[in-house]
């Protein structure tokens, strides 16, 4: 088979589709034939060399696919409902999706929404189990409740907008233009803050403080993170943009009996993975199904271009969503 | 009626018995009589003028009492159980308890546990609620976790442990000597940290990381204790007795999924103090009933001596809780 292999580590921009092995699925694995892989920013950390796969991954990039499976390997889903070969599924993945074959283990696999195509299918499987796993499950966002969203434009965000303003979530964004505030007001977003313009702890302290914070900025928010939060709030850590160290003001966050989680899917064990990629399949798909979160593929490339493909989403190009197409 | 009065804002130790009125319950509040209220760290605190009583509260010191019910003001416990005029009763306060008559939201109102005198009554009440809602209700603490307490020989310590111990639940514990850590043992603490010889962080590290941390010193402790962190652990800070202000790697909470929470009792408003002293009720008052938790009353001073107590808990001198005995 083929797949991108990084031909020099110090280089990320060494994105290469290359003859390589197929990976033989083991115990509780399936084998499927790669269509579509979703482009994520933490694929452009791993080619940085900043964010290594974790141990027994393959080295090759890539979060998420759709496909069809070509060795069930004996595999039923948790939920007791077999997957065989020639199926349609997505897969949340701990890499190997760019190539044309990746392996999964059988409790990250997703049936395809309805109406979806495999790109869009693997363009919401990250996204949706990020979302629904941070949001919901840690850090309990309810229907009335305000959220703030930093990064509203890229992946994560339009995901999280819709699929909060569908809970009756009240929606504050963040975002770096115009356009971008324009695409996350179409898909539900409540309070447009241009970051360049406006001090979202402002915006967001006149709403009476944002319930639930999702970051995406880490070191240099967190200040105005813990100021923006409501009393009882959580503020909820998943990327690091903005660095990795800052103060802490405890006294601050005491007096609002605040809350702080920095979480990650992917160093996850493979019964998490299981459980959040259930509870996300639950609940999610439906509202994928019956239009009440559409995804948003803001373009597509052939895998081949990979390279290019990042170099889209590092220059801001991408609004959304970027997906790989893998031509049988 | 008497009350312990602050006649110098300026001057903690100017604690004195002075003649004050009656208050008068309002809507939903009963007055009792006060036999022994609990002395807490917050009590110096708000005498240095660091932690002032949330709006409408007494100015009076003193977060727990127990006593005997003057006027139940047509009260009736959220269980549907009344409480009834002459009945013993302990009170979680948000302030009030230095003085011969106080006020309590019914809902914080508690029953005396079976073989508790009053005293001990007055001696359990903030500390049960602080730590069954923070270990139990915020940090999910269950059976065969490690759980880091620090300052393990102080009133919130030793409680802390032996509810700890009692769940099945592995104890280490941090004090600043060999007769406070003997204490803890004799508690139940599985593993003893003296904070002047030993660092705390290796030793916990060694034992697989803390799953849940109790914290009380807050700054000075916080790069520490989110090394100490087991992945998806729980960081739980009640004090600050080490500071404000602490620089937090998000990096390093982000590669555990790591949780910080800080919280308090005293400003919740009254459902949540309702909500908490019901499941604290329900929890821990059959664990003091049954031995599975001693109160530790290490002294007794009557309460006109509120000044020699305070100097005491602030010199280090107890081991556990202070009580102030209120004769009638
Ligand atoms: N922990 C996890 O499990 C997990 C999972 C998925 C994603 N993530 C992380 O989540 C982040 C977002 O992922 P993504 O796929 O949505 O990436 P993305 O599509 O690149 O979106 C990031 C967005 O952030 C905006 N942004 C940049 N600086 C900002 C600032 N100072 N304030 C507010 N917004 C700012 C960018 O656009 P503009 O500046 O042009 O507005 C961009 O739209 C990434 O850091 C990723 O690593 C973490
Ligand atoms: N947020 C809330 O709702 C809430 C409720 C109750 C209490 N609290 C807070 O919880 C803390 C403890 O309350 P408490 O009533 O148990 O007070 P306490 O009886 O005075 O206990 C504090 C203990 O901390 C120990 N200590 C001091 N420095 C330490 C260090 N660097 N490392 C480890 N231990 C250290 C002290 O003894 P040694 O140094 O001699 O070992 C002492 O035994 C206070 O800060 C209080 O304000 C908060």
């Amino acid at each position: 088979m083929k797949a991108i292999i990084q031909t020099d580590p110090a280089d990320p921009r060494s994105l290469h589709w290359q003859e390589t092995h197929i990976p033989t699925p083991r115990e509780g694995e399936v084998l499927i034939q790669v269509a579509a892989a979703g482009l994520n920013r933490a694929d452009t950390l791993q080619a940085q060399g900043h964010y290594p796969p974790p141990k027994g991954v393959s080295e090759v990039l890539g979060l998420e696919a759709a496909g069809v499976i070509v060795d069930p390997n004996g595999c039923v889903r948790p939920d007791g409902m077999p997957y065989r070969e020639g199926d349609e599924v997505g897969a949340l993945l701990s890499g190997g999706a760019y190539a044309e074959y990746t392996i999964v283990p059988a409790g990250q696999l997703t049936p395809v929404p309805d109406g979806f195509g495999l790109q869009e299918t693997a363009s919401v499987i990250e996204a949706a189990c990020t979302i629904w796993s941070n949001l919901m499950m840690t850090a309990h966002l309810r229907e009335g409740d305000t959220l703030l969203i930093h990064g509203g434009g890229g992946g994560i965000g339009i995901f999280a907008t819709q699929l909060a303003h569908a809970l009756g979530v009240r929606v504050a964004v963040t975002a770096g233009s115009p356009e971008k505030l324009d695409v996350c007001r179409r898909y539900g977003a409540d309070v447009l803050i241009n970051y360049h313009e406006e001090d979202f702890v402002k915006v967001v302290k006149e709403l009476g403080g944002a319930d639930v914070i999702l970051d995406i900025i880490g070191a240099k928010y967190l200040e105005g993170n813990v100021s923006a939060l409501a009393p009882d709030g959580h503020l909820v850590i998943i990327g690091m943009q903005g660095g990795v160290k800052g103060e802490l003001n405890i006294g601050k966050l005491l007096a609002k009996r605040g809350n702080i989680s920095a979480t990650g899917l992917r160093y996850r064990d493979r019964e998490d993975k299981a459980r959040i990629v259930a509870e996300t399949v639950e609940n999610v798909w439906p509202m994928l199904e019956d239009g009440r979160i559409c995804h948003h593929v803001d373009r597509v490339f052939p895998i081949q271009d990979a390279a290019e493909g990042h170099r889209a989403l590092l220059d801001g190009e991408i609004t959304g969503k970027a997906i790989f197409e893998v031509a049988r």
